[in-house]
């Protein structure tokens, strides 16, 4: 259970300069990855994700439409394997596809996601990437759309995961290989406590 | 004006092979730039951008979430700068920002674009990356808040341009120089008919 508490420098160092937590647990890392992107940064984290993990065999990379698609595309490229980013929206030129409901904690509304049955399928060993894991909600989305395709899940790399919202425990107890760069225990107060 | 009918031969071979016209001028190029990317293509076409604009000076890629993330990721790797994706709502956790209205042709509607003013200011020389340019109402709204923030607009990237609905032919109009990776004369009768 190492996986859980290895936390990759870079990112820690620099959520806690660039970082601001906000009232209700929110943490903004707009300036370095979620509006304005670092690459140097984001190619430092790709290529952790991918030595974490190396020991598996990956022929594709999952995302979620918009913040996952970065260090996604990252991972493809460093990977040289396809990026299928699934869809908060039903495209009106998509037909054929495989939709799941997901649980906005934050919105507090459902949405659907949706990924073409093309694009997903029987045979795909799925790594699926995205910038932050909370309740597990999108993860727990994904593994349904995953489910569905019947293909393989081989991990779940994230760049930031709040423990304190409990996802990583949930998928790391069915057994899912779990990955996550940076792991915060509490953003009580508006201090960003990093777990130890 | 020679820049206007270069056409990069490895996109254009993927449209022809993998692209599907649809009723009404819509183009799908779903399983290699919208919904699944191509890493290698990717990458291909993103040195091809680099070296159309390698007599400018840039220090930002722009570009709007969701689809111009990766073309722009990618950019921003090999360039080594910031990538900042404008928003297609305000996020709730964003306060100080510059907004835009874009008149979508296909939703007919307008929706917001906007961007945090900390991530665009005078001195920035941005190339703004997108994958589609097609009446240029996006490119427009870009224009307005790069001239909002007095940041340069040193160029415009596209992976396809639909000539017939001129955004292009505006866009240089304004001196601007807009490069296009395939430019797409027609799409009457689902025939693809790239310019000559």
């Amino acid at each position: 259970m190492t996986e859980q508490t290895k936390q990759f420098a870079p990112l820690v160092k620099r959520i806690l300069t660039d970082g601001k937590c906000l009232e209700g647990g929110i943490l903004k890392v707009d300036n370095f990855i979620n509006h304005q992107i670092d690459p140097e940064l984001l190619k430092q984290m790709s290529i952790e994700l991918v030595r974490r993990f190396a020991a598996k065999d990956i022929n594709k990379i999952l995302t979620i439409e918009a913040s996952g698609i970065a260090p996604a595309i990252m991972m493809g490229f460093l990977l040289d394997v396809p990026v299928v980013f699934a869809k908060k929206k039903k495209p009106s030129t998509m037909s054929d596809m495989l939709v799941t409901s997901v649980f906005s904690f934050t919105k507090q509304r459902s949405y659907d996601v949706c990924v073409a049955k093309e694009f997903l399928h029987k045979g795909d060993k799925v790594l699926f990437i995205d910038d932050f894991l909370a309740n597990g909600n999108a993860a727990k989305g994904i593994i349904d759309l995953i489910n569905q395709a019947e293909a393989e899940l081989v991990g779940m790399g994230f760049l930031i995961e709040k423990a304190f919202q409990h996802g990583g425990d949930y998928l790391r107890g069915q057994n899912i290989q779990v990955e996550s760069l940076a792991i915060i225990d509490s953003l009580d107060n508006c201090t960003i406590t990093i777990k130890e």
